[in-house]
């Protein structure tokens, strides 16, 4: 018994050293590749809109794109990577859970400030709110991103739900953290577009001449879809997940009197 | 051997019976949402765009949205879950990967022509090509998907490729096979937003006050998003993917003799 405990953690050692290089390196390209997609969304929004404010105007509308590319994409896609750090392959998994759940709270309210942000400014100017496909699309996928939430810390967190239930329910948590984030760039794709036509309709350089504004928005954009597609292969090479030893200590609620 | 055998027929027999129900399932609301998809695209054009034809004008770009949908989307989608059909779990997989390259390259021909009726309406009106994101993230996509066919059909169905190559790059094009997908969705998103703002402005009912058509052409975008996550679902749940002993199978070029 012994011999196999250390042999689980001499060959998960050697797993972790065998897939940390790669690993590694793709965080520092999806750490430079975040930062450089709400980075350029800030400087679009400082140097050709005019900067930000929380009044009404449209420099309260400014916070949106910022703060959904912040929330929806790049702090939802690094806090679903949490179980892909090699370090949480071995141990209890309540802190990571923890640091899972904490990371997408905080995605969550950037998401929520930055709809805040377009309602308030909507509303402060008698302009319709949710009738674009990207506002249809943008909603639901803040709506599911609510559920999945709430689901995952009722079922995966609190200490009622049997292994049995946990087991069923984990791929489709994962299936739909994907999906999310896959609808969270549509609607950022569709939303950067809509913004360019309506900021550069009535200009003597508009978006169809590509003005060096286009230029560098749809570079944000076409950024936003490396950073989500880099999240969605951590997500899902195989050789970076726990490994199924991992299974054993899945059932470890909140509550727990042994945390 | 001749009983293990047996017992592996036996058991495959017994798990495509348990997948297949489900399976089927899935394929008839998969079936279901790609034909709506297609008709009410069709139906947009035809009832408030005015139609279709092959001559440069309007008429002619309404050919684009009914493609894109039909080619990037619903037989792209289709395509890529051959492998999924219980049917092929067993056997020699050559013919389905025929099926799945040839249907491939089905919806890469109504792509190609969607692209057409674009560039050429484009052209004809004097108007720039490839300067919106909607237009970038879409031309990556058909990009992607064209370096995908030749890559597949040169190291899956030629055989001049090693076990270890395929096993490789197989987890690789099964990646790219639903990234392209995802692009091809954001795209299409885009694209219905898009081409809202355009025919929807200086009418009496502007698409902030969601007329009729508005309504129904964010459904349709709805539905896209509906139909691509049933296809993606369906694609990495892992109850329906090929059993491993089909791993023996991997390896059946195009010219193999025994064929």
């Amino acid at each position: 018994m012994g011999k196999n405990f250390s042999d689980f953690f001499l060959s998960s050692e050697c797993m972790i050293r065998m897939a940390s290089g790669w690993f590694y390196l793709s965080c520092l390209l999806l750490g430079s590749l975040g930062s450089m997609c709400i980075l350029f969304t800030i400087y679009w929004m400082q140097y050709w809109r005019g900067g930000f404010a929380w009044n009404g105007s449209i420099y309260m509308f400014n916070w949106h794109p910022v703060l959904m590319v912040a929330g929806m994409v790049v702090f939802y896609g690094g806090a679903s990577l949490v179980y892909r750090l090699p370090q949480s392959w071995v141990g209890p998994k309540l802190p990571w859970k923890l640091l899972h759940a904490a990371l997408h709270l905080m995605a969550f309210i950037l998401t929520v400030v930055g709809l805040v942000a377009v309602f308030t400014f909507h509303n402060h100017g008698k302009i319709a709110n949710l009738y674009s496909l990207h506002s249809w699309l943008g909603i639901t996928a803040v709506f599911l991103f609510a559920c999945q939430w709430c689901l995952g810390f009722a079922v995966f967190l609190l200490p009622w739900a049997s292994v049995w239930l946990r087991s069923l329910l984990k791929p489709i948590h994962v299936f739909f953290g994907a999906a999310i984030l896959s609808l969270s760039i549509a609607s950022v794709i569709s939303g950067i577009n809509e913004k360019l036509f309506f900021s550069l309709k009535n200009t003597t350089r508009p978006y169809n001449s590509l003005p060096s504004e286009a230029v560098f928005a749809n570079s944000t954009g076409m950024l936003v879809v490396a950073f989500g597609l880099l999240v969605l292969y951590i997500l899902l090479a195989s050789s970076w997940k726990r490994p199924e030893p991992g299974i054993l200590t899945d059932r470890q609620p909140l509550l727990h009197d042994g945390e």
